[in-house]
């Protein structure tokens, strides 16, 4: 009995050894980006560098171009991007855990960047009454992104939690 | 006594399954900042990008500003910030297993990036006899940090180890 | 024999938490750098961002600089070397599940990035026939990068997966 319960020691910690290793990754890509939106790596998310989405989309027939708005209003829209990639993987906004934010010169700001435009839209997101959560976070003015029209990319690590 | 001892098997894995998957995620915040000083995801601590102290700071009744010092000034004063989170948390320089440097143009070094001050004193904290510890790195000039003084911004991730 | 199950019960679980908490750091570093090449924290592979290796490597008794190349010239060198940090240690450019490209602007492309030259040599190597995993990506200019010839450092992170 000793060497039966020994047997099943051994057993149950190798598997619980090997479980310990086996990281599942999955790679959320397809054939028409040469990056993936999102790789998780067991219970972790990173999510791809998301620009805003246009405010009015190009018109071919009236000859305008697309209109994406100014360094508050890509964020609000690089940051709902992002919670629509959060939740088609069951996560959300309270589950960033990292969060780094890429600001382009903002011309009508001089060419500097505008932390006010972001702050007003991240707030929107985090540390708010419904969802108090907030990341780690870097922030700083880089020499181009791109698009030559982004004023802001938004790169974060998001973790499933218990 | 074979049934009990499938039994106990089952439990147990299934037991060690549920661990593996409750990734207990903390966050470092209060309500003064937008933003957590630090994540804790796992036994891997994100930490946001910190900036130096004042040397001197500002003085409203002589009107004068903050002084914050050259890069290298900085950098030890950034990298001293850290050391601090990290020590509050139970761990220290040893464990830093990432560092993203993000260094602005510094106007004495002519608008260049000023990296022989980084390295002297990011060599005080990794590498040392008492530490030798070195993190994976990557460093560059960005075109401008959050704040107008700020020569370098230092962001880590470390991870508790056995 | 109930209380000997139960004992070993106590005992697995026991140690499948200890396992859980002990996550294995290892700093891939000598004493030529200050920084590690890489920092293994469990599963997940940390690498320093890489920059391009020389097409011509400098000549004392001609005289004559090293040669760099453009920007997908160096692209695909930094990304030859990270393959190779990753097959040293088991893994490969399928294991990648993040990368973050910093781009200086190319004089030759009136010092703007070169984003057709980055994907011309990352398309080598992510999302072929061989190869279809693509990673999570950022990519961005900044202001300049550690060494003044070079228009490309790439950074990722790798994930030993079962």
């Amino acid at each position: 009995m000793k060497i039966r319960l020994a047997i099943c020691a051994v057993v149950l910690i190798g598997s619980a050894c090997a479980m310990r290793a086996q990281v599942v990754v999955k790679h959320l890509q397809d054939e028409k980006s040469p990056i993936a939106s999102g790789v998780w790596a067991g219970d972790t998310l990173y999510l791809s560098g998301q620009l805003a989405s246009p405010v009015t989309p190009a018109d071919a027939a009236k000859g305008t171009a697309a209109v994406y708005g100014d360094t508050k209003t890509q964020a609000f829209s690089a940051l709902t991007k992002i919670q629509g990639l959060l939740q088609a993987q069951g996560l959300d906004m309270k589950d960033v855990v990292k969060m780094t934010v890429f600001l382009a010169g903002d011309p009508a700001n001089g060419g500097k960047l505008d932390f006010p435009g972001l702050q007003a839209s991240y707030t929107q997101f985090f540390g708010t009454k419904d969802q108090p959560n907030k990341p780690a976070r870097s922030a700083m003015q880089v020499a181009a992104l791109a698009a030559p029209w982004a004023l802001i990319e938004i790169e974060v690590i998001a973790v499933k939690s218990k």
